[in-house]
């Protein structure tokens, strides 16, 4: 059996999981367009131009709360899809347990999505901070599982 | 056949596309730094310290319009790069019709091309934001190609 | 031999660099959380709720200098992890020379240390710029070596 193809269940899993947070991190992109039009906040003069308030054109203001925070969610994301992805894709290599496997990817996706409800939706801390603790803790547990099978 | 080796056509492609997005992306950090240094417009002290403008050293200033399209182009590029290069991977692996995938990858390049040049130059919109809007639907598209071999 | 298994010592190697460059990066932003609890330096409300100065809540801030300089170090990490990953992974692919690829890996993690050192404690330019620089010509070096091997 080939480690990377999908036959291989773990690799087969982690393909759908990858997949899965980069498509929620596009969905926040696609979020920012949809709220900054429905706004009217816009960032350069090109966006403002089709836009008429009274009797002058829109002008660029600087991002309001809201999109501020939707802008720090698809960054925060991206900072943990490039890990996920890397390290899981050694980690697959690694032929892990298969429970196990499907555990960190699980857990993983939901320290992200409950990350990104605590930061769009200004939920209390520490709720934000831990499950961004969480995702961390899941990546360094897949690099310790690589590092014992790599050699430098 | 090895899937992910220069023998396989598909993969041989994938390759050349995301590194021609990557040294575009990377072309477009030293444009940065080529500007900074003829507009001297520095973020950090240690950066102006060997300017002198009149008798003072020069001071850190906050970014200009170019110096803020170029950063924010930059940023968007790394944006698209993750999930190209992942699904793409993982789209690779599943064996697609080397017609299709040459066309995929391919328009994909063109949106980011268009959508960097829109930007830098302040081309009017919507060029922009449709050039992004058809690099998702290029990553939607092979992701559902990917999803109908994964399995969860 | 599998390229892409731990049997192959170039492959084995470069896992072990790429997960360094992310521990260190994922090493960054905990700072950055270290070092916003105790200068109490927040971006958002709730993040604040639970810090009391006089007889009133704690109101968001800007960054300060420090965290502006790690958050800075840690997008600049961001956006070289991910060619570094990418280009490293199809460069092992090509069966380069065990020893010059080691030279290359090894090469990009000193001038990533150098760099974020260079970025944080504010030393004197040009280092910081040198050390980004020769990360993109090993970065190039690597691309060259695919390009041989790929086709468009």
């Amino acid at each position: 059996m080939v480690a990377l193809g999908f036959d291989n269940p773990v690799f087969s899993q982690f393909v759908c999981y990858s997949i899965l947070l980069i498509l929620e991190t596009i969905g926040i992109a696609l979020l920012v367009i949809r709220i900054r039009v429905k706004r009217k906040v816009f960032s350069f003069p090109e966006d403002c131009s089709q836009f008429i308030v009274g009797k002058h054109h829109l002008k660029p203001t600087a991002d309001d709360a809201l999109i501020k925070r939707l802008r720090r969610c698809h960054l925060n994301n991206l900072e943990n899809i490039v890990p996920f992805v890397t390290i899981g894709l050694f980690y697959v290599l690694t032929e892990p347990d298969p429970w196990t496997a499907a555990l960190c990817f699980r857990s993983f996706l939901v320290t992200r999505v409950v990350h990104n409800i605590a930061l769009i939706q200004a939920l209390p801390q520490p709720t934000r901070t831990f499950s961004y603790l969480a995702g961390v803790i899941i990546l360094c547990f897949m690099s310790l599982s690589v590092f014992q099978r790599g050699k430098m």
